[in-house]
């Protein structure tokens, strides 16, 4: 009585009557794309462009799950992430693929803003999709998925194609690593504009892999919401700093194909096209910045605070000049800053993807948990991610007020194409 | 050398190249509306109503935080919010005193965006204001203080005045308590349109209180963001039902002195124009809830998911018939339901102001921990909150569902008049 299934497809097109500049035309733009097999053009260097092509709308609010490269990871930061790392429970090839299988059709859905499975409403089954994400935009969810280094053990036949120079991190001066923070079978990023559509995201990949897979950590991440910023600028971190500046641009593919994408000449074929990804959860010593002096602070970043410019220079964007000295010959931009540690000579780049995280009250000291969920990627950890951070652990001025607690890295496929799966390369 | 001290009111000036709806005009409307005094307008029965009068743009980002109310509280729900519980380590009503006072102080500038202690960046001392928020709108930040319940205990000779009937929440059928969840001498509840701003708000609370107050426990939540949103409907839970439909409407204003604001008939003057709140943090079964089928969770409700109508109705703001039988003679709404219950007679009500919470995977069952924080305001816990979740704990559907893993309650103050701190009726 009164029951008529509606999708979340319909619900966005019933709320036409509101114009908000989202909306998709009478007919409902998802449904023409999928009709007119749009998502599968040739694969592009722009990965998980919006697609801006069936709804003529700048803003379009979603992005392929088909594409040269996985989205998510040169797509530009949306506002929120769920991190989600899993242990398999299958232990054969099969079962594997097809979690794989299951979760890239429901990623397909999720990331077109479809409900799961569509209309299934039968009363007497549990609902296909959770519901909670109903009515909401597809929010430019993305989803990355990766593969750790504990698949490549004994039990999926997988040894053979573990890439060279893969592995968890080595040990770094400082680590405070705790095993409930670290590793993982499989790691997902989710990350949207919208909290709940991420967490949508995450908890119907759980709910998917039940059986399969259980979870072994998980993390939520923010920054500051594009609609809270006018100045549109490079967002803050918790310390204040605006965190994101000196990244290779996405918009240079060139760059990416250097500095991000897997080529064919490293080695393990499968993951051409694909790209490692580092995961740090870093926790702040908040307190013990928020005592120190602002001159403290700007020489930890070797960067201002309110501008961003590194020190001696004006603008946000100016490199630094990183040979100029102050009046009693000492550096402007101290020898142990971040930055300047980081960047090293400048010749290894990685591309930075980091999300702010609270996690309440650490029960053991009474303090906040909070600081910075750090994802990197990279072409290669050994050349790029690991002697960066081999320096920074060593002699970074930050290390006083940071602690790495958790751990991971992920080996993420190729992009997917129609008709294919996530990971296909690989099994 | 090239450093300018920027407050994050420049900031937002600076940024009206790029013609944001929500910019303020030439001279700085916050500015303005310092120098008239608009927030000196006699108290009006619409608190924390958002600041049209100086901007003149129907969508301003910010609230009042002078006036007869606390806001937060009939505020229309922000997005996002952190809520922090307090102990206090002084010992005297000084101290207390002072702490409300700096707090005051805060709050205010943190509602109006501009940064804590305004242009001070000396390079000796640490910042007055962390950060992290520069460059944001206020987001419609709102600040909402209450006392605990051990406020009121010896040390602060507030003894006297502890209102009758005020108290914690008696143990209910099904608790299952965490001590790390409960009370506190202080209750925050911060809420804003974007995390970031309301985690900026909550970090320097806590920070201002060092030395006068630790924190006790603390928690983020979300719902869906208004731009993900083309509906603008009433949000979704975790289980995918919307949730707040039967809310008494905070437009009303006698409905709100009927349900919400102490009045003064009610006795302990010094809360007339405040509120009493009940926290409860809840946690969802996601994995049962998920296993569960359409027809179970619609008659736990007693409403329908993709509508939320109540069963045997049409539209979503229906009442419901609580007659209605079904062909074998069942009542068409469970007598069992969630909303049936919560409703009981119908008339005692509460406005309720939940978020959503997702505090990533608790170790021990390996299960998200993921719920409801459910916040809800009235005038007497004992007369309305208490037989209401009395009902529930017994009877409700939902239990089968949910755990209540945390619980507290606060007196939320009375508005602060400009010159006044938040507390002032009391001390
Ligand atoms: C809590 C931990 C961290 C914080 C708060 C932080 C913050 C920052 C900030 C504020 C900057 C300057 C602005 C910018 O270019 O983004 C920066 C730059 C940078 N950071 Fe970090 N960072 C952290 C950890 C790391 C880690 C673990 C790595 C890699 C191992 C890293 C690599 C870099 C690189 C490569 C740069 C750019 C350096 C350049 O100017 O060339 N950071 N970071
Ligand atoms: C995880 C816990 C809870 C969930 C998921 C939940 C969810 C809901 C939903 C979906 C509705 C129907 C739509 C609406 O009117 O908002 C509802 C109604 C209601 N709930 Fe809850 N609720 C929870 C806990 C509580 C608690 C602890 C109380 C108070 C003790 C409460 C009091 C009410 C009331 C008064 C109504 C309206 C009943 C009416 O129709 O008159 N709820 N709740």
């Amino acid at each position: 009585m009164f029951r008529k299934p509606v999708s979340r497809r319909d619900m966005l097109r019933l709320a036409g009557a509101s114009g908000v500049g989202l909306l998709l035309g009478g007919s409902g733009a998802f449904g023409i794309m999928a009709a007119t097999g749009a998502t599968k053009q040739p694969a592009s260097d722009k990965p998980g462009s919006p697609d801006n092509v069936t709804t003529g709308i700048p803003d379009a609010n979603r992005y392929d799950f088909y594409g040269q490269h996985q989205s998510g990871i040169t797509t530009p930061s949306q506002n929120f992430m769920c991190f989600a790392s899993f242990d398999l429970t299958v232990s054969d090839a099969a079962g594997l693929k097809s979690l794989l299988q299951a979760w890239t059709r429901a990623s397909a859905s999720l990331m077109a803003g479809e409900l799961l499975d569509g209309q299934n409403e039968n009363l007497n089954l549990p609902p296909a999709d959770t519901g909670e994400a109903a009515g909401l935009t597809p929010s430019r969810i993305t989803i990355t998925f990766g593969a750790g280094p504990s698949l490549f053990d004994h039990r999926f036949g997988l040894a053979g194609k573990k890439p060279a120079g893969f592995g968890d991190l080595p040990p770094f001066n400082g680590d405070n690593l705790m095993p409930e923070w670290c590793g993982g079978d499989l790691g997902v990023q989710i990350c949207a504009d919208d909290m709940q559509v991420a967490f949508h995201g995450m908890r119907n990949l759980i709910r998917i892999a039940r059986g399969s897979a259980v979870l072994r950590w998980s993390q939520e991440g923010f920054q500051r919401s594009t609609e809270s910023d006018p100045n549109k600028a490079t967002p803050r971190n918790l310390m204040g700093f605006k965190d994101g500046t000196a990244n290779p641009s996405v918009q240079d593919a060139a760059m990416m194909n250097e500095v991000v994408w897997v080529q064919p000449e490293d080695g393990a074929g499968w993951m051409t096209g694909g790209s490692y990804m580092a995961v740090r959860r870093i926790r702040m010593r908040i307190e013990v910045w928020d005592r120190s002096s602002l001159s403290d602070q700007e020489n930890t970043f070797g960067r201002y605070r309110v501008s961003g410019a590194p020190l001696g220079s004006q603008h946000e964007f100016d490199r630094g000049d990183m040979e100029a000295k102050d009046a009693s010959g000492k550096p402007v931009i101290p020898m142990n800053s971040h930055m300047r540690v980081a960047r090293g000579d400048g010749k290894m780049q990685i591309l930075r993807r980091p999300y702010s995280y609270s996690s309440g009250m650490d029960n053991t000291t009474g303090q906040l948990d909070a600081g910075l969920f750090f994802i990197s990627y990279q072409r290669s950890l050994e050349k790029q991610f690991i002697p960066m951070q081999q320096r920074l652990a060593q002699i970074d001025a930050l290390n006083e007020y940071i602690q790495h607690i958790g751990s991971a890295t992920f080996a993420c496929f190729p992009g997917v194409r129609q008709g294919g799966y996530i990971g296909d390369t690989l099994l």
